[in-house]
């Protein structure tokens, strides 16, 4: 027992994450590049992470529950005024991204007016994909949007845009037994355009920036460094993963280092800014030159 | 574009966390020693980790919406036939723990009929209070649970149980500015009975034991390595943690290595018995004999 005097009150209650910016991330095997890395050097200490699906974490930045996180690429469009992006780092596809997908029945051109079932889980690979079909196949599918489900989309539709592990699978394990064609979407846009493609960027928001610019510096910072040692570390990283991803070692590896474009220089800015600028407009929500603000790095 | 045919059909969304263990984690200072490990030796990989409240993951472990995790001592001592103790690892204290205190305005011996502010944020603590006073000191304070922030507790109440964060502020920084009585719940166990206490064990549910024992030797495993992995690196970790904790670096290891007792070895299993042998009975939801199963171990 301890007697103790004086008038200072005791504060709140546990406040251990007090402080730490607010970080979103995504248990998707293409954001394990930045986990594994910030997990390894201990700098996970120094987040204060959410988990959560691609589109609630969106949400959460442009709502500002978030500081710093993944956003999908329309979403930050259409915030571009509020968020500034994380520069050197993104995920995207320069060719094949393998886990974006197009899947149909019938060739793309017999798609007019015929329903085409859109997943719920991706904003930017749905209007990708309405890009491409209207502008460069010429035609007009009617879209619906349908839980992640492909036997579900594909009952009632030919044809079905799909993204992540279910679109990995469709890629590689079912390639061979589907009976229908598969589109890889960043591939469709790069033969198109001659860019690569960004599906989602990191961004902080404007706020947490100008009051925390020291935090975002840092937090970018230890995304870089995660990849690299993410990189470094390839083969631990997809042998660990293969166990639980349904796919093996070097499929994985594959995916990673091929299809998967983790870089932001000029040539995926420009990709970006392609993209903003041939879906811009008042039903997208941003106009098609919208301002892409990055961070100033030293 | 790939032409495919064949008849097996795609599967459901994305699956990463497929198969994993789901496993709770606390983001507070007495949880760091296994995250730590974790995330360093990047097992974390292998586990579907979910962060959450004390409370909601005694909950989510006792609902099976976890397979593995922290678990209070009342609500472990609750639903024992549902679940298996990991033995060798726990949160606990042999002497003075730090972060489960009660603070009071007057002596103990003057709490008899007057209100006594309980945290929302812990059953275990609050009933380690009770028993204490109630039989040891021998006054039946008037007990009523607030919302963890001490000036509204004392506000309404000449004492309060306070832990976490709160707490360890309460023992270190304002010990000498506070005007009131300082009792450190596990200290005055140990005086009381010559026994350490546990807080909280880890657990993994029996149905899940059944289904997969490999991996709950896996896991279990996992958090030992983690423990000696983090005791390893305490120096770094404290610097670390201290950046956002309140604490300095030296305070915390002070508090990791002089106040929590990690281990659950036959002493902590004895006092985690004889906790359950005084409060044990109808009110409590368990018998004062309640059967502690441990898991097997090579």
């Amino acid at each position: 027992m301890t007697t103790v005097t004086g008038r200072r009150a005791a504060h709140e209650g546990p406040r251990t994450t007090a402080g730490r910016p607010r970080v979103g991330h995504i248990d998707f095997l293409n954001c394990l590049p930045l986990f594994w890395g910030l997990a390894r050097t201990g700098s996970l200490l120094d987040l204060d992470l959410r988990r959560d699906t691609p589109e609630r974490l969106s949400d959460a930045l442009v709502s500002g529950e978030l500081d710093i996180g993944p956003i999908s690429v329309m979403e930050y469009l259409r915030h571009a005024d509020e968020l500034v992006v994380l520069p050197e780092i993104a995920v995207g596809a320069d060719g094949p991204v393998m886990s974006c997908l197009l899947l149909s029945k019938v060739p793309l051109t017999s798609l007019d007016g015929v329903p085409l079932a859109c997943t719920t889980t991706s904003r930017t690979s749905v209007r990708l994909a309405e890009l491409l079909l209207t502008d460069h196949i010429g035609v007009r599918p009617r879209y619906f949007t349908c839980p992640p489900h492909l036997p579900t989309m594909l009952a009632d539709a030919p044809a079905a845009v799909v993204i992540g592990d279910a679109a990995l699978r469709a890629s590689l394990l079912e390639a061979d037994t589907l009976g229908f064609e598969v589109h890889d979407l960043a591939d469709m846009w790069r033969r198109w355009t001659g860019l690569p493609f960004v599906f989602a960027v990191f961004a902080a928001r404007r706020d947490f920036l100008t009051d925390r610019p020291d935090l975002v510096r840092e937090v970018h910072s230890g995304f870089l460094a995660s990849r690299e040692l993410f990189l470094a570390e390839i083969d631990e990283v997809c042998r660990k993963a293969a166990r639980w991803a349904e796919f093996d070692a070097a499929t994985l590896k594959r995916y990673y280092l091929s299809a998967l474009d983790f870089s932001l220089g000029e040539r995926q800015l420009t990709g970006l800014r392609e993209f903003a600028r041939r879906v811009g407009g008042d039903a997208a929500g941003f106009p098609p030159d919208v301002r892409i603000g990055l961070l100033d790095t030293p």
